[in-house]
């Protein structure tokens, strides 16, 4: 283990401090989705901002301009960013995480003020907004900079920071703001950047630390239909027409299974089956079939074979029937032959799939089977948004280190996890650095994000605190060899 | 022809008294959806019992009770009945028709105030909320006996009225009275109704003046599928469970085809083909592809075979989807796996389809596919609401009667027609009172009830006006031999 004993030490024995720092900071409502909490979300980028020059990191203000909201004009708020170490014979690791936080009101149906850190000594919880998603895991390295400072301990790796105030709301601006930094070269704040680090997802269960090599990308659509010149009754013209919906419903019958196959030929085949060494990552995963059904809160998996349900999510395309626009959609009767409808559909994606790569065969699909119906309704087929997907080498040392690191704190194996949604960040900074990209949870799976009563286990803050230090050390000790 | 020549030629000398009487009509806003127009509607059955009184009409109102809509009790209106005649010699004829109306306001898009009747001399048409639907109609009736009574001639038929205050709003308490009416036997003032002859519906086109002799019923279905405990996101959970859309869209697709087809087992086969008698109706009938798709407003007509597209609205069951309750309905895009969706659908049923017979193979054939689908998920079918198909035996003299008045008035065979939809006060009267019911209309197809700039051709009030007196004295000359 290379993670010296004075740093765990030191945690430990402050941890009082660090629930300070947590509390301080939930009691900012940098709720970033609120025009009326915008200076809130300024107030945390500064108080961030003071945290890390406090322990010796340089920092900048990236400013991202101005956002319209409702009406309004609005200050988007500036990227923290922050270098610590310039040492030739270290790696640099650069880190990412977010300071803004998804809205919250007691009302919602919290048993606490969602804004005042509440320290649940029984169970063990700190509960409150940004507990978990994201101001756990960004205290947790401003603690990291704490210890070494305090015990003026020379860090075992350059840092770099990259701390964003409006994650929760579409990350505006920051994608641009990446890539113009990036073209800087050596007067780019990522300059020299070995390793990319984001600690802003969950394990997979309640028990078992992981690290997450994967995400899906996505490519959303519209199946336009349109007939009559306006919406006609039932009565007057059913069996005359051919009527919109009964083309659509047929052709969104013919996207996807009950069972979850992709209908679209060749979507599902571009994905490569499993080899051995993954179906042993699949089946060695801490996680069950009850667990899936009792966060779903249904006996409904598509298999009992837990390794089959788990890379169906991870390793999978899949593609889910989200509604109809157009339609009727109220309580009650009514009895339209609605004349324009619109359904809408979306892939999850996983390489080697991209947007590009999968439109053009639903595409090509919709417009055959449409033929095939002989219906004189108008159709088309629209992509409308979407993102590629991530999958990283999860042998690079990268990962080595935090797997190294999750034995000596956790005394066990990290589980390695792909999830099934984005975070479009990952894939930014893979393709706009060309490094490798971590994700390494400090939160469990119940955690709550984005929902009431999110919280963060003070085991999962203090320990992951430890992880998060120990990663840093074990990249030194794998590298410098 | 039997219809004296006095009668029509007061009918023409007349006309300006008969304007003043539908402008009168149209002037009091009986809008029966309205609460704050309650009172209208309760003037208006005031001012048309007066008008029977004046040409001695017996009359009578049956009180149908309260109506509680939003929170308030309101009276309902009562209906107006009434009966002139009792000679035992001469057959008696019931006449049903609607005093309320439809809202209307001028910034719907009316080019005239929809409360004020306007008689556009250039192109000939009254212009007015209730014109066509279906005050013209019934001030017909009154203006047939305004002549009867100002000429002192006898009626040649025995007549009974029943007009009606709440048919634009679901008819409340009308079926209960009429067959509590009808229960007193020798009392009742429908004793002794040998026919019942309705005005308020529409010709098939602007040319050709129909008797209708159908209308179709309805089942409407409600199709509950649920899965997770609540909603949720495509990413977490795309591919590892049974989604509740998929299996939704799978079984409506499986409940009618692109042409229109019933794929319910039973359901079509139910219905006999068509005769050549019944197909020669069908070639006959003044209308083409082009009226059609003129209607609906684009070329989707379901054939190029005229016939067989007016016996899919006239003669067959049709089952249009409407659309879909809980799933995502807005603009944009929403990555959502709906927790719990209801499809909604329904069957225009002819005989001898009723809601009771057609209801067990809707349900047992969703049960099989669903079973067949091999989801986890729970399904079930809610029938809604219904109504039974009405056919008539148009050879009937209630009908032969009508015919020669067409003859007679408009110079023409009429065209026999049978409605899409249901107009449910029709299949009550031929079951209460087992008497054959006619449907003669008196506006055409573009008269737009229910829509802006609703009107009413001159000539179809004045010659309407001849042909329901004509169709009195035709059913005395065909019935006294
Ligand atoms: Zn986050
Ligand atoms: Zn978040
Ligand atoms: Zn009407
Ligand atoms: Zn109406």
């Amino acid at each position: 283990m290379a993670t010296p004993a004075e740093f765990l030490n030191y945690i430990d024995s402050n941890k009082d401090a660090f629930f300070a720092r947590l509390r301080d900071a939930v009691a900012i409502p940098s709720v970033s989705g609120d025009p009326a909490r915008r200076d809130d979300v300024l107030r945390m980028g500064d108080y961030l901002e003071s945290q890390l020059k406090a322990y010796g990191v340089e920092t900048k203000r990236a400013e991202l301009g101005e956002q319209v909201s409702e009406g309004k004009t609005l200050k988007l708020p500036p990227l923290v960013l922050g270098r610590i170490g310039n040492d030739p014979g270290k790696k640099t690791i650069l880190i990412y995480g977010h300071f803004d936080v998804q809205p919250a009101a007691k009302s919602d149906g919290w048993n606490t003020e969602p804004f005042e850190l509440t320290h649940d000594s029984k169970s063990g919880r700190l509960y409150g907004r940004g507990s978990t998603d994201d101001k756990g895991p960004i205290l947790g390295w401003v603690n990291v900079l704490q210890a070494h400072h305090e015990l003026q301990k020379p860090l075992p790796v350059n840092m770099r920071f990259c701390f964003e105030g409006m994650e929760e709301s579409g990350s505006e601006g920051l994608d641009d703001m990446i890539y113009a930094e990036v073209k800087k070269g050596k007067d780019s704040w990522f300059h020299g950047v070995d390793a990319v680090c984001i600690s802003d997802n969950y394990w997979l269960n309640t028990r078992t630390p992981c690290l997450t090599y994967g995400l899906r990308g996505i490519a959303y659509y519209k199946l336009h239909i349109s007939g009559p010149g306006a919406d006609l009754h039932s009565g007057a013209f059913g069996r005359m027409v051919h009527e919109p919906m009964t083309d659509l419903i047929h052709l969104m019958g013919k996207l996807v299974d009950t069972d979850g196959r992709i209908l679209v030929p060749g979507v599902d085949d571009m994905v490569a089956p499993p080899n051995e060494e993954e179906k042993a990552i699949y089946n060695k995963l801490d996680y069950s079939i009850e667990d899936v059904e009792e966060s779903v809160g249904a006996p409904i998996a598509l298999s009992s074979d837990k390794a089959a349900v788990l890379m169906g999510r991870m390793r999978s395309s899949s593609l889910s029937l989200h509604g109809i626009e157009g339609a009727f959609y109220g309580v009650g009767a009514k009895t339209v032959i609605p004349a324009t409808v619109c359904g809408k559909f979306s892939i999850r994606l996983v390489p080697p799939q991209t947007p590009e790569n999968v439109t053009p065969l639903v595409q090509r699909y919709l417009d055959e089977e449409f033929k095939k119906l002989g219906s004189k309704n108008k159709m088309s087929c629209e992509y409308y948004h979407g993102g590629r997907p991530w999958v990283e080498d999860y042998k690079h040392w990268n990962y080595q280190a935090a797997h190294r690191a999750t034995q000596a704190i956790y005394k066990q194996d990290p589980d390695y996890t792909r999830e099934g949604g984005s975070i479009p960040v990952t894939l930014t900074f893979a393709e706009a650095l060309g490094v490798n990209v971590l994700l390494i949870p400090m939160g469990r799976s119940d955690d709550g994000a984005h929902s009431t009563n999110e919280k963060l286990d003070v085991s999962n803050y203090l320990e992951g605190t430890k992880l998060l230090g120990s990663y840093l050390y074990e990249v030194q000790a794998l590298t410098k060899a």
